[in-house]
């Protein structure tokens, strides 16, 4: 098996409901192996999970810890500039909080940041030099 | 393109150099797309960045927030318990803080959690219920 592989990414939210509506809102829809307390979303080879802060602390090993956000952020490519900010927007339609509207980004790109209800922050771009399988998936390219 | 997809996952870190020291040590090799500043791991479709914590609050439009850890979890799914434990103990003995070690858990896998040096958490684990792809990639099985 490969060494370096995400199965899954969790995150931890305060209100399962809250965090369910804004994802469904975004235009997501959960997976039937869904159970209560934790909602599963297929991805492209990868899973997204949404499970309470709290739980996920337990799980952790940590209860009661007060886990924070941030410092993670999950980037969605998008085909085009266009694209990019239709994505954006639906987020915020949903309810997410602007963080920076997408913008012309100094490495070549257009790149916007929001966060979702729980402060996790998504990046929506488009990176011309990182063309994207139909699939979504993505291969760097080596470099010149 | 498909909705619901992540293309590339980004951790803040304090220390660029031991955090991919860390990354080195647990095995993980950097891909030649790496830049200054910047680092880069090709995965199972997906891709991992390491960034500084403070160039991401920048680039999030957040200069000088503090960013937290610990809401979201990475998860690395295995082919069995033998291979998770040895992930595992490959993590701490790169310098990963153990949470809790790799043991059977309520839901009929075996799951552990360590933190890397700047408190991003990741979960080793096996689940018997969600066979993995050659590739590492995770196709959720409907319900019975």
């Amino acid at each position: 098996m490969p060494r370096q592989r995400v199965t899954l990414i969790t995150l931890g939210v305060g209100d399962l409901d809250r965090a369910r509506d804004f994802y469904a809102g975004w235009g997501w829809q959960a997976h039937p192996a869904s159970q209560p307390g934790i909602i599963f979303y297929q991805m492209n080879g990868t899973v997204l999970g949404l499970f309470g802060r709290g739980d996920l602390a337990a799980d952790q090993g940590r209860s009661g810890a007060a886990l924070g956000t941030g410092a993670v952020t999950l980037a969605q490519n998008c085909a085009d500039e266009a694209e990019t900010d239709a994505v954006f927007d639906a987020a915020l339609q949903a309810g997410a909080a602007c963080l920076k509207r997408p913008e012309k980004v100094f490495w070549g790109g257009y790149s916007g940041y929001f966060a979702d209800p729980d402060g996790h922050v998504w990046e929506i771009a488009c990176n011309p030099f990182w063309p994207l399988a139909a699939d979504g998936s993505l291969t760097l390219p080596d470099p010149d």
